[in-house]
C-alpha cells in the first residue's frame, strides 16, 4: 500500500527519515512515495494547495500522511480522514479539509493511538507515522481512534467576479515562479485567448496576454495560461514571474480585459 | 522494475508527486527511484549529462524517465528511445540521447497514448509517466507509439587537441563546486601525474597540479584529477573550484602544460 | 531489505542515482530509504548526528550507507559495523560509530570487495554501495571483508556541569534554526520549567525561558525545551534561533539560571 508524504520539514534533518523508519518498523511492505517536504515552513495553505493538487493521481487506497503543523504540542486534534478513496492523515489545521472534501469525507476520527515513547513535539514521528502505517496494513480506523463531528476547515482562495473585473489572490508560486491565481474557467467571461488582460498587484500593473500555452510566446514575455491544474497562471516565457513582479503566495490580484 | 527519473521539476512542487502517483495508478508494483529533480531548469545539456552519467549503473531493462522540456506545449515529439539494454522516455530535444546513443539505439517511438484529461503544459503528468509505467508493465513500445527514424541529437562537449593544448570546456558542475572538463584520457598526450597545468579560462589562468586522487593533495591546493566518470576535473581541495575560478557550464577552457 | 542512506552528496548531482542503481543491480529488491543527503559537505560530525538521531527507528536488520568521506582517496578503510541490531556501512572517520556505540558494536570489518572498474575517488559506488547490497542480500559481512580490531571513534558533543553552570556546546542546527545543545537530562539539575535560564554564546548572552513545549509561548519568545531528540534546544517561537543569535554547530555554550 502506498503512503505519499508532504511535510515541511525539509530534506537536510532527520525528521523524514525517522518517520520512514516508524513506518517500516510497522509495516516493513510499505511504499512510502515522497510527494514534497519543502512546504514552506508552517505554510498550512501552501501545504493543503500541494496536497489537492496531487492527491487524484494517486491510486484508490492511498494514505496521505500530511505535516505542516505550527500548532504541534497544544490541544490541536491529530486526525485520520477517511474520503470516498483514500485516507488523509495530519493535523486538524485545516491542511488536509481542501482535498478531503473534494474527494467527499466519509469519517474522521481524532488519533488516539501513538508510540509508546511519545515526544510532545514531534507528532509526525509519534502520531502520525504510525497511524498511516497501521492504515497500511488495513487497521481499521476506529481502532486507531476516536470519531469526531467538527474538524477546523480551510478554503483555497478563489475569485469573484464584479462587473467585468475577477477579484482574487496567488494561490500558489511554484519554483519556475509561475504565479498561480485563484481564478479557473471564469477568466472565459472576462477574454478570449489571444486578449490581453491587466493584472493589478500590490506592487504595480502587469499587461500580459492570455493564452493556450507557453510555446506560443516569445521568451521574456508575460502571459497568462490555463495552467496542467486547471488554474489562470501568469508567466513569463522562459523567466520567472514573480521574481519579476514581485509577487507572493496570497497577494490580492484584480484582473480585467485591458482597454 | 525499476522506473528512474531525471527532471528539473524541483522537489518543492507537487509535479514529481503527480508524476509519480500517476506511475502507481498504472503500475503499483514499479519501484520508483529518484534520480535526481534539480537539473537547472531548461538545462537540456546538463540533463543530458546527469542521465548518460547515471544510467549504465543501473540493472538491465531500467525506464529512465527523464523530463528537461523547454518546448513542452509546441510540436516537438515525445519520444521512447529503446537501446539495447533499457528504455529512455523524454522529450524530442537531445535530453536522452547521448546515453542511448552510447548504449546503442534499437528502436524511436513518438508516444500517442496519453491521459485522456492530457493538458498542453504537463507532458511529464499526462504522457511520459504513463509511457514509463505501461513499458514497466511490459506493454510494447509500438503499442504506445509509432517508430519514427529521425530525432533530435546533442552532443556533449570533448576535447580537441592543437599543438600541446586541449581546446575543451566546461561539461558540467558539480555540487562540491567540482569543474568536470571535456578531457578524457587525451590529458595524458599532454602531461604525466604530478605536472602542473596551466588552464585557460574566460577570467584568467589557473596553475593547478595533474593528481590521482584529492587525498594526495593539501586543503587550499586547485588540482586536476580524472575523475570517477573518467572526466578531467579541476577541483580545489575541501573547497569549490567553481566559486573560486567563476567558472560554469560551457566556458570555454585551454589546458596545456605549464612551462 | 531496508537500505536506508545518509550521504553529503547534495540531491542535484548523479551521485545518490549511481549508488542507487548500483544497489539495484545486485538485489533488485532491495528497499532503499533516503534518510538524507544534504549533511553539510564532509561535516562527518553533523553526519554522525543524524545517523545516531535516526537509525533505532528503523526495523531490525536495516542496513544504513553512510557516506561523509573527506578522505576519499587516501588509506583510510572502508568499514562494515554490524551491530546488535543493525549493518552499518561507510567510511573509518568516526561517521558511523556514535550510532553504532549506542545499539552496541558485535563485529567491524574491513571491506575489501569493490566494483571491478573501481575508482579512486567515489567509494559511495564502488564500495560501500556494494557493500550494502550484498548485505542486504543475506551475504555475510566476513565474505566482503576482514574482521578488524581497531577503528577510529567520535564522540557527539555532551554536556559538564560544573557549579551551577552547564558547560556545552552546538550539536546540531535544524532546518528550523532550532539549536541543538549537547545537554539532555541533565538541565533538571540547574533549572526546572517555567524558569528562565542565561544562555551565554561566543556571540553575546541570550535569556529563554525553559518550557515544556513551543505551544506554550508567544511567537518571537526564545525558549528552551527538551526536544523530541531529548536534547535541550534553543529555539525562537515561529522564528529561527540560529539565525536570531549567530549560532553554528560547536560554538560553545554556558547556560545557568537566570538571577
Amino acid at each position: 500500500m502506498v503512503i505519499a508524504l508532504v511535510t515541511d520539514f525539509g530534506t537536510r534533518d532527520y525528521f523524514v527519515g525517522v518517520m520512514k523508519g516508524v513506518i517500516l518498523s510497522i509495516n516493513p511492505r510499505a511504499q512510502i512515495v515522497d510527494i514534497t517536504h519543502e512546504v514552506p515552513p508552517q505554510d498550512v495553505a501552501t501545504g493543503a494547495f500541494v496536497l489537492k493538487a496531487t492527491y487524484r493521481w494517486f491510486p484508490p487506497g492511498t494514505i496521505f500522511l500530511a505535516v505542516v503543523d505550527p500548532g504541534v504540542g497544544t490541544e490541536r486534534a491529530p486526525l485520520i480522514v477517511k474520503t470516498r478513496r483514500y485516507f488523509f492523515v495530519g493535523p486538524d489545521n485545516g491542511l488536509l479539509m481542501p482535498a478531503a472534501e473534494e474527494d467527499g469525507v466519509d469519517e474522521v476520527y481524532r488519533i488516539t493511538a501513538r508510540l509508546p515513547e511519545a515526544s510532545k513535539t514531534f507528532h509526525g514521528r509519534d502520531v502520525f507515522a504510525p497511524a498511516a502505517a497501521h492504515l497500511s496494513l488495513g487497521v481499521e480506523p476506529r481502532l486507531l481512534g476516536v470519531p469526531v463531528s467538527t474538524w477546523r476547515r480551510l478554503e483555497l482562495p478563489g475569485a469573484r467576479l464584479e462587473g467585468e473585473t475577477l477579484h482574487t489572490c496567488v494561490v500558489y508560486v511554484d519554483r519556475f515562479g509561475n504565479v498561480y491565481t485563484g481564478v479557473r474557467e471564469e477568466v472565459k467571461k472576462v477574454a478570449s485567448v489571444g486578449d490581453f488582460l491587466c493584472v493589478e498587484t500590490p506592487r504595480g500593473a502587469v499587461r500580459a496576454r492570455y493564452v493556450e500555452t507557453y510555446g506560443r510566446a516569445p521568451p521574456g514575455e508575460a502571459v497568462l495560461l490555463i495552467n496542467s491544474e486547471g488554474y489562470l497562471e501568469l508567466a513569463v516565457v522562459m523567466g520567472n514571474a514573480a521574481a519579476t513582479y514581485g509577487l507572493r503566495p496570497r497577494d490580492e490580484l484584480r484582473i480585467r480585459k485591458c482597454t
